[in-house]
């Protein structure tokens, strides 16, 4: 089979058509939330406002940026650790990320924001439409190095709309608690991901083997986006928590439980070799899986104990993922999961959907006060049956529900993938930048920046 | 003609001697605002503030903060895309920058926040002068490589106190809008810098040509600064907007047009390549010009869709300037632009120019309702004959303005900087860190960190 | 001597059970205080706050991000200066950091939070937590290289609970003012890493001398370190001021400062050298030093030149003590400071001491305002015999109490440190990932991503 990674005219023309799209439907739909419209001016006088501050901007902002930066730079720079596929990590990130918030704005906009006529936006919509992209960004790590950037964005087409279905049922049908995304950002990325990556299995991937590895400085850029994540979590978890107490509890829960995960991701890194050395692999991702399993319940009163727990598990449970269970999906399940995918948001994912359901189920009136348990799971007039039991069932169901619409979404997306005019490389020539990206020739001299002095002759 | 690049004396001297002049002007001049004066708790009684937020701090900071990382980490490493010239990106950009905020803070001072006898800064002016710089920044692009530090100190100089009289001119009397500064930042430095680089014409570059172009690790250093400039660019186009619903209405424009920017710079990049591959130059740059060309009308009412369409123009015609411009410039006017801040920062702003004049001219009370228009844009008492027409053709004077200072002041420098004794390089030691910098010598084994066991011998 | 360099079981276990036990007194200790707790909407009732936004959150939060990402992203990364150690200092720096957050949480917590029951923890402690880490980061870069991770988590356990008990006695008992950590952090942390360097003396360390300098790249990445430190540290000195203008005084003071300091650093760097060539390490560290010198007394009345003034002393003293200092500590008094935190923290730590009692000595109801002076300095019923100079002489006795403190145990860590089983590296094997690290064989090719077509064959 011959295969033609020539990108002229796909990859310009899927960019333009999708743009020029959304343009169109930018341009009927959106419009700005009442909090970004100069009409906000009345809306305070008639709302009583006191100060400027009350607009959702100054609650939201900081959160925000820090969201951005974990998905560009953080997922970016986390997939660079391959030694000739830095280019790609960080470039086919950035623009799967710049396709995928657009298109999240219009999906959750039309079904979360919608006013019947318009899509109103604000920068709740914003950190929305940056997790959504966050599950493509996980779903990209599965498949990393095997796929075309053409065939990354009509995943992140589908995926986004797959995302923002199961983001409404959950939330809006089940109406289930996942501030942090557990079940419906990491645990639907991972197995959508994975699931993809299982129906593009390549059978002769041994034969680009050596670059799977890495290089001492691509570890080192990987690190970069290793800590963006790993600090910035915080953030991700209290980003779109109700206000005032719940994004503070939210924001130290995740410290917690990333505290934790790093010693025993460490622990167990060491534990698992022979010589007891740290390998960078654990390092890079493990110790952030102590954020994902925090995903659900970081707004929930888990206790700062609860937290250290999670995150003790979620390192312990990853390491030893990267090390069992990473070579038995690729030998026996025919899974080929570039980065890990499954260890760092598929289980600690699933772990997290389980604490929220545990969590939620043992909610009672002295942990949060009356009008707290109100507020936190927002039960008001509608749900006059509501009890801590129901809320727990609704939980479980809503990682379940994720779960199988990963699966399923991640087959039908998985077999449009396969077809052969995507533009995707043959198995010698993966996870090699050069077949989609013109690459500078090193210097001559073997050194890199050797000091000879003939190239600088005149200097005194 | 021998150059002498030794800076012993001149660069210590230089910096020394400004920095005592700073020293001596803020002793004589500069105090803190009432915002940053333990005074400010009788205020507070006074004005009736209800809490301590209403402090300009907690309006402003993580705006500042993110500006602050695009002066230093954006600009700064997005320079270091040359092969031996790392060092002096970041370095120098570092000092020029260090130096330049200062001067900014008293030239902007004496010009916008003297009250007869001090100048009264806040945190805005920090955000000011950070702007102020970002436009030397882009004037550094444009030669970089090519010029000694202390020629930047010089360029700095000049360039801040050109910037501050513009500014004046654009915000105070012709009563501009322009908060992300397309006009006084990018256009202004742009062409400032490329006079300079006309002026300073080296008909001799082509040999340190082969330093000119990239590694492949160099590029993914500059990718940080590319996506640091890109993620924070919606706090750049809001940090100084007035409070409220300006700020988040600038945040959401120019996430939208950074990410429509994103996909017509990868379509171009393709399409003009014989071979459909990426260029890292274009993915480094051409994806930024959506938020150059959104500076000016970042908080007016463009809506979401109109964001887009600039960022979709600005791609498109940043990348084709990176391919067809950017030769021209060098072979044709004698301009060499080793950034290609032409591309970048030069067009991008002309376009973002005009889109605040025709913006403005369409101006209307539907779209901001009346107290929104007026505040937007500041029409007050004195402005009794405002209308969007005059607003719109104020816009395009602006414009006007800032390139011809841009021109004449490029002159004037250009021709300073010609001046034999700045400690230039030769032609062939352009692009070279080792004529300002003591580079390190290369670990002598050929591969860059082998595992040879030799240099462990006594670990068990 | 034979070492064993082996931790497989001594580094898994001491992060295991070290985890275990700070599980367990979470579980025992630490809860939520009321602004993290859902019980908040009560309060506000009780306390009449009229917004969410008086939640202690929204006042910190962007402060609180920016000194996270300075204690893993900026200690982590300026330390990977060394040719073959990035993987440990970013690693055993994320580790150490990570553990000494959680028991810093406990430690300051009953010093400090503790209600007689709980240790009520809010974002302040978060912050408080990062700092106590931040002079264990600084003690580290002391003895990098020459310390395995399991005597670094040793270190961390003890230095982190002297760091608690002398913050307590400088801001408790003798009522100190020191919000940036001058003293608390820096000059404590230096002088305590100095000790145990001097006590863990290694007399054959040339044999590792090749690995102690630098590469092109390591450079480079040392500068991420760098610009993030310099970038965010006006949030670090203001991030536990006072709300309000104290907050806003110490960032704009911080801001003057490090700019001067950038300045005299280039000017030392470049004078001390014959050829009049700038030094990487006096950039990435010298240049930081304004920062440091700014902690006692950033939301104090300096006015913007003083800091200023502040910034350039800290410039040169601190690249002088590069140049000069460190070889003569190493030679005579035998004290190998890897990463001279002597120059970089431990001078210009005490005069930023010495500047504190000098600026508190002078404070007047002219410069604070009475209500101002109060404020700042904390005056309540308990000190009716408060006076400028007694704070002041309180000041310096701070510092003197901080200087003994990191002696006294320095000492004794070090001498615990200088047990043989901790695993610690021969010198002949210092300054070398391999020994704990797992490392990337390097590509076969000489070149480092040579564009051989050979490994592409089947690309049209």
């Amino acid at each position: 089979m011959i295969w033609n990674t020539n990108l002229r005219w796909r990859l310009p023309i899927a960019c333009l058509l999708l743009e020029v799209a959304l343009i169109a439907l930018f341009g009927v739909f959106v419009r700005y939330d009442m909090d970004a419209d100069p009409h906000w001016l009345e809306e305070k006088v008639i709302k009583n406002l006191s100060t400027d501050l009350e607009n959702e901007f100054y609650y939201r902002y900081p959160s925000f940026q820090d969201v951005h930066v974990m998905i560009f730079v953080g997922f970016g720079f986390l997939m660079t650790f391959l030694q000739r596929y830095g280019y790609s990590s960080v470039g086919f990130n950035f623009l799967l990320a710049a396709f995928g918030i657009q298109w999240a704005l219009l999906m959750q906009g039309w079904l979360q924001s919608f006013d019947g006529r318009y899509i109103l936006v604000n920068l709740e919509n914003l950190i929305n439409a940056d997790f959504c992209v966050g599950s493509v960004c996980v779903a990209f790590g599965a498949v990393l190095g095997k796929v075309s950037p053409v065939q990354l964005l009509v995943m992140t087409l589908f995926q986004v709309t797959l995302f923002s279905i199961n983001e409404y049922i959950l939330l809006n049908l089940l109406e289930v608690k996942d501030s942090g995304g557990s079940m419906t950002i990491h645990a639907f990325g991972a197995y959508f991901g994975l699931t993809v990556a299982w129906i593009l299995y390549r059978p002769n991937l041994h034969h680009s083997k050596e670059r799977q590895s890495s290089t001492y400085y691509s570890d080192l850029f990987a690190m970069i986006g290793t800590l963006f994540l790993w600090m910035y979590w915080p953030s991700f978890n209290s980003a779109i928590s109700n206000h005032g107490d719940a994004q503070h509890r939210a924001a130290i829960n995740t410290y917690c439980s990333l505290a934790a995960c790093v010693l025993t991701s460490v622990a167990l890194s060491s534990a698992l070799h022979r010589k007891g050395k740290l390998d960078m692999v654990h390092i890079q991702n493990a110790t952030l899986a102590g954020g994902v399993g925090l995903g659900t319940v970081a707004e929930l009163m888990v206790l700062p104990f609860g937290s250290l727990i999670i995150g003790f598990i979620c390192g312990i449970v990853s390491t030893l993922g990267f090390v069992y269970l990473t070579p038995f999906l690729e030998s026996r399940l025919r899974i080929q999961d570039t980065c890990g995918v499954h260890n760092l948001h598929g289980i600690p994912g699933i772990i997290g959907g389980i604490a929220g359901a545990v969590t939620a189920s043992i909610a009672n009136i002295d942990l949060y006060g009356e009008e707290g348990l109100a507020y936190t799971f927002g039960i008001e007039r509608s749900k006059l049956n509501w009890s801590p039991n129901t809320q727990g069932r609704f939980q479980a169901a809503g990682l379940f529900v994720s779960l199988a619409m990963a699966l399923v979404g991640g087959i039908i997306v998985g077999v449009i993938l396969r077809l052969p005019f995507w533009g995707q490389a043959p198995d010698e020539n993966c996870f090699e930048d050069a077949v989609y990206w013109e690459i500078p020739k090193e210097p001559k001299s073997t050194a890199l920046h050797s000091e000879d002095s003939s190239i600088k002759p005149s200097e005194p």
